[in-house]
């Protein structure tokens, strides 16, 4: 972030902000799929576009005219060790996130909420899986949550540019909000005693929000006392837990069963 | 793999094949839960254990007494960029597969067969999804697919040493025998007809085989043709497809649903 940014109007509350998560203005995006659903979406705002002549092809007549051509090597050079870029960088503008109100209304369509997933990769996984699944949004929490650039962006492949997504200062505040617009809050944690299956069944449709803590740690107290229920992912015994991102998969899988859009003979 | 290793009597077909994805006999495991879980595997041949001062005090007293004690740089030295260790190497030899006759009958359980994923990240992921769902084993392709070490070991988080592994020559020709036996194989295909769930639901069972493959490409056309059914994952139209390992999850989870050791009401 520029300092000329931290003073623009649209974060007001950017001088009360502190640490290394608050989210940049601007990012890298590699790779195929990540790079060319960052130009399809309008709400991207394009700082400079890296390709290599193969990928090039890849563009639209008027992206290619923006674009300049480079060898892998110079992409590598731009990017954090190791990013598989695929010969496309994209330096972009993050995306405005959209407001709690927008997405509130429980006939807006199922909500997930990270509760400090810190890892781009499992974020971006569950922002791919999200959209799959046809949730309406992600709810991430403002300082604590990976920006939607690099490792979010690539593990998403494109979808990150495709679902809502909102940003909220207090997670176990926006929970209380949600219910009281009407949704229904289901937490995942391993210790709960209703499985999920059943709590999805019992309150599915629309107005459903799953909430997903850390891999570890789990929900913290105060946004598990926040949910409607908790509720866990059966398992036999030879594994402790789930990826955080395979948990998310099953919970969003386990409610799209109940989703017409997607199952329509349910 | 040293000369010598190549002419012992365990692998006589060594001879025959090449190419780099050829299992080597010794490799490393880094991360907490990846070496301790090594180390409490008694079947896994010990070479060498690293460690740094904390790490040490979660080892046995045994295992202390085999440790080096080192800096974390010194770990990071013997480990490829990048291998978040956590403070824990362990060079270590390879696991010997099961046979295929041992896994074979339904009586013994869900079987979970990896086509073509060559990335030990999703590899590694679905043997973690697959011991936390009860699978009796997984079944890869000898040439084609990651050791278990290193990124494999890591993102199973010790379950590589807990689920049971076969290595196939040929998996189209390993989907035929197993029919053979009395099993039901299930190809995960997105152009499938049928739905992951109604196919489970009308083979439930421990004779279920489910078949994973590549992430775009998908399963190779003979070993589709193998299969006794495809199945698809219903999903919305905002995502083209889920991670391998997230459609992994929710195969798993779909079948564990239908186990009495996992879900005893049902």
């Amino acid at each position: 972030m520029t300092p000329t940014r931290r003073n623009t109007p649209r974060k007001p509350d950017a001088a009360r902000r502190s640490g290394p998560r608050e989210s940049p203005d601007e990012g890298w995006i590699w790779g195929r799929h990540a790079v060319l659903a960052a130009l399809a979406n309008k709400r991207r705002k394009r700082v400079s576009l890296h390709v290599t002549r193969n990928a090039s092809n890849d563009l639209t007549e008027e992206d290619r005219a923006f674009a300049r051509l480079e060898m892998p090597g110079e992409l590598d050079a731009k990017l954090p060790p190791g990013a598989v870029h695929q010969g496309f960088a994209l330096k972009a503008g993050a995306l405005e996130p959209e407001l709690l109100q927008a997405v509130a209304e429980p006939t807006h369509g199922l909500l997930v909420v990270l509760d400090q997933i810190t890892d781009p990769q499992n974020a971006g996984a569950i922002f791919r899986t999200a959209a799959a699944f046809g949730a309406r949004a992600i709810i991430t929490q403002d300082r604590k949550s990976p920006p939607l650039f690099g490792a979010l962006c690539k593990a998403a492949v494109g979808c990150a540019e495709v679902i809502g997504h909102v940003q909220v200062t207090n997670i176990a505040d926006t929970l209380l909000s949600l219910r009281k617009s009407g949704r229904f809050v289901i937490g995942l944690a391993g210790e709960a005693e209703a499985s999920l299956g059943e709590l999805i069944a019992a309150h599915a449709g629309p107005g459903l929000v799953i909430v997903m803590g850390a891999e570890g740690t789990g929900l913290r107290p105060r946004v598990a006392d926040s949910c409607d229920a908790l509720a866990r992912i059966p398992m036999g015994p030879k594994a402790e837990s789930l990826n955080v991102s395979a948990a998310a998969a099953v919970a969003l899988y386990e409610a799209s069963r109940h989703d017409p859009r997607i199952n329509p003979k349910r």
